[in-house]
């Protein structure tokens, strides 16, 4: 195995070393994030840093870098106060990809790559009609990472729309199912093959299979 | 598609809407984390919340619940200032969600599990011999999440070790060939296949794959 320490990172070339360290965290989920502006203007962009942050409230979070790209999304969520975040499935990974485009502001990516605007409700913010699994969010709070200016937003999922066919008896969505990618790097798209499901571990019990094909 | 409002939400019974919530947010990453006491007793917990902060300087987080099987983990760097991110393979899942069981804090989660500590040079922390992508950080900070009481854990990478073979000219290291897996909600399992990689996208020009198999 090659061993880097902190000297050799900090000697790698700026974009490489950036491939490098965003594709060694691990696979990482992959979404648009549709939002409008006062004006009307609705965005869409794809990011792969979406996380769960707790079910009770039920909050997610994101990460934003400050790139001019993402600030569109950033503006539109601080004015509106309520963004969508909908899956990419393997049959929208290119059009996805293509929203990370520089588009101008007054240009709409869903448009500008070929994805259709849907909306639910008294939301305001535009869903991704092709999207298998799409949530809205009421946006709480931000955090600002002082280590290198990183924002860590934070929303509270309003709706969740979902195909009820990927669900299963105990409340868990197979996202397999619903052909939802990961994302490798910044890149990179990969599918999900389902390994195995385990049951809550014990200490003093084997692993076991919810699905019942292995157990040690 | 089945739309569930907040007030649906609210009425889910509790690991229900645990189970829901936790696998709606996307592919999440498999890593286990080692750790070690001021009294040299060594700890393995998995964990799905792994995300890359950034690039330079290089920066990775986690959240963590107040939950006790994370809280060894969490006192263990905040005591030792180091802690070790190894990524789950297809031929450990069962092995590493184990390590989710709680166990006293007086045994190791190595040994109980059969996972082997790893190492390497100056480093307190344990390592996975077992992994394929294996990275030591700093403890640098962490940010409390008001709203929930959650915590964002923040490390400075010191040291990476993979295996080159994995690697492509412009730093990428392909996740799918070190067979690193992801997790779904926080009990399955998944593997990863490579679907494509595209070209940093532009506002003129179509989507091009870094693979040459895909054009739209």
């Amino acid at each position: 195995m090659k061993v880097l320490d902190s000297s050799a990172l900090d000697a790698l070339p700026s974009r490489y070393r950036a491939q490098f360290l965003n594709s060694i965290s691990g696979i990482k989920s992959a979404s648009l994030i549709g939002t409008i502006s006062k004006e009307g203007q609705t965005n869409l962009a794809v990011f792969n840093s979406v996380i769960h942050l707790g079910s009770n409230p039920p909050l997610f979070g994101f990460t934003l870098r400050p790139t001019t790209v993402e600030r569109h999304t950033y503006n539109n969520i601080l004015s509106e106060k309520v963004f969508t975040i909908n899956h990419i499935h393997q049959d929208i990974i290119a059009q996805s990809h293509q929203t990370s485009a520089k588009y101008d502001f007054h240009v709409s990516e869903f448009e500008a790559v070929g994805l259709t605007e849907e909306y639910l409700g008294s939301i305001a913010a535009p869903f991704v009609k092709e999207s298998n699994v799409k949530i809205a969010c009421k946006y709480l709070n931000d955090y600002v990472i002082e280590e290198n200016q990183c924002r860590l937003v934070i929303g509270q999922i309003s709706h969740v729309c979902f195909d009820e066919s990927f669900q299963e008896d105990d409340g868990f969505v197979d996202l397999t199912k619903a052909n939802s990618v990961g994302i490798l790097g910044v890149d990179a798209y990969v599918q999900a093959t389902m390994l195995d499901r385990f049951e809550y571990a014990k200490p003093d019990q084997p692993v076991s299979s919810k699905y019942g094909s292995q157990e040690s």
